[in-house]
């Protein structure tokens, strides 16, 4: 496999899930003290990562969460941010600009800041009330977060359950990668110069399929794509599809697949150039079957990482350059 | 000027102001029975306007408000939603199948529905609680609603001013779309047969951008476009920016301007083909200065509906028309 290193792909898994530990910790102590509400705030893809735990924490739980935009939220207020309110953040260079001012804004009303960092020599670091160390596997970081927050409001009876099952995720995600590669290299080699890629998703993957095609796609290969969620594809975005539109769908084992399902139903009909990447089409043996759906964000992220190494290479466009991101004053 | 019936405008935004009064006396006996929380529930484009409600709502009020697209409810649902719910819906058609479902699924679980529907004979009219008859200046309904329920939860003190200001509007927005003309048709000329198009709002006028970008001109133009938030443009759809990338801002005036301003000071920078609808362009001489931003959200509608008449001419492509929408099975 291209530039495929099963070492790094485990450890990188197997620190993802490390911090786990110290997010229970983390969150029994704020739980024990009290908080009035808790607000995730993001931008960019840590603002897609918040919304996919949104999505969790809304159909199975009561917990008091908003989520917002970091921009949006210093420039525009949220009158439920208080002094009882934790604040939950994510950067990984630990100097995102919106982050930063999120960060300040919220302190000076009171709220306390947990903050998932990569540099720990960073700025954040320093101003943010409780740090967990880490810059790989975001989503091991929300999740966690969010189920533990649940947990001790009474809900998701099944935490210590998962908990065990995902420690057999580095494995799978593996076995995932290799079994997704073919079928990735297929995709990158027969649209890499495609004009415009439209990436539709839901439920939980929604946000996943929204990062995708922006912090991945548009930053990192400068390609032209518009996500879309599925709800909302049936309401305008449909009429632009037609034979040689390129349409990537993301399904999940969440309960909106059936949206999915009818999103997939409808643009095999008018389109040539579907496709299709599914969780479901991947063996998840030493995770109980009620979990998929649940892990799906997972899952759907080993393959995009295949995807984006074919894309690479095919394009010949690394994937780390910007054109002006943080190389131009603005 | 081209399409245009002074008398049909003044009488289409007086409709809309005229359903005022009754949304207040249905939103008092709500709140006089007592209610538990309020969910504004939409898709496509009325999603995008309950979006442009809660924009404002949440900047000023700690009202418990949660706003659901209703493919997303359907599938996924709301632990949130309860026997105590107000839900809050729109349909121009009255049949707009994901709200119907919608409205039946909340009933399942006890939840009471306030409908602003057009078509009075419509299978929504007989299925909500509540109704209030019209289908012009859907804003009036989403606006009037969340700030008499902000009235009555003790803020917003200005909603009587307010509610006497904006008598002026239809006047004011007649004025507007004479100013806005020329511009309009300009842009039109330019840009009716771009490639794609980016549309970029922030605040109160990120619903409308989304909405405008798909739900007219993809559904009713089936042109391609982007809608970013100004906030998100900056984590991943900048790096496609180039000089020849069609870019449109949509500028009002409440507290996101700041970051509309980051935007273009940017896109002047790398595009040759910017254009900005701007509501600080245009008087509102009979209505005070502080409700402008609040109002943004009329004025820019008011400005694209002319850019539609335009599009609508030049492109030769009535905006009534749909390939698939209501045409096909899916």
């Amino acid at each position: 496999m291209f530039n495929f290193n099963e070492k790094v792909v485990l450890e990188t898994e197997q620190s993802g899930l490390d911090i786990i530990k110290k997010v229970e910790q983390l969150v029994d102590h704020i739980c024990q003290e009290g908080y009035g509400n808790l607000f995730f705030v993001g931008i960019g893809g840590t603002f897609a990562y918040a919304k996919q735990a949104e999505s969790i924490v809304k159909c199975q739980s009561t917990l008091n969460l908003h989520v917002e935009n970091a921009a949006d939220l210093i420039a525009l207020g949220n009158y439920h941010l208080t002094d009882k309110t934790i604040v939950i953040i994510e950067s990984k260079s630990g100097d995102t600009p919106e982050i930063v001012k999120a960060v300040d804004y919220v302190h000076t009303l009171g709220a306390k800041v947990i903050g998932y960092i990569g540099n720990s020599e960073s700025i954040l670091c320093k101003k943010v009330d409780h740090v967990i160390h880490g810059n790989s596997g975001p989503y091991y970081f929300w999740l966690s977060v969010a189920l533990r927050f649940m947990y001790h409001h009474g809900e998701f009876g099944d935490y210590h359950d998962l908990m065990q099952e995902i420690q057999h995720l580095p494995s799978t995600l593996l076995n995932v990668q290799k079994h997704a590669d073919l079928g990735c290299e297929d995709y990158a080699e027969k649209y890499k110069d495609a004009p415009i890629q439209y990436f539709i998703g839901s439920g939980n993957l929604e946000g996943w399929a929204y990062c995708y095609a922006m912090c991945i796609l548009e930053e990192m290969q400068w390609m032209r794509t518009k996500f879309v969620s599925g709800a909302d594809f049936f309401h305008g975005t449909l009429e632009v599809i037609d034979r040689d539109t390129c349409v990537i769908l993301f399904k999940g084992e969440d309960n909106a697949r059936s949206i999915m399902d009818r999103v997939h139903n409808f643009v095999e009909k008018v389109s040539a150039n579907v496709t299709v990447f599914d969780t479901k089409d991947y063996a998840m043996d030493k995770i109980n079957e009620k979990y998929r759906g649940l892990l799906s964000p997972f899952v759907m992220r080993a393959i995009c990482q295949r995807i984006s190494v074919h894309l690479e290479h095919k394009r010949r466009h690394p994937l780390d350059i910007r054109r002006y991101y943080r190389c131009l004053d603005y």
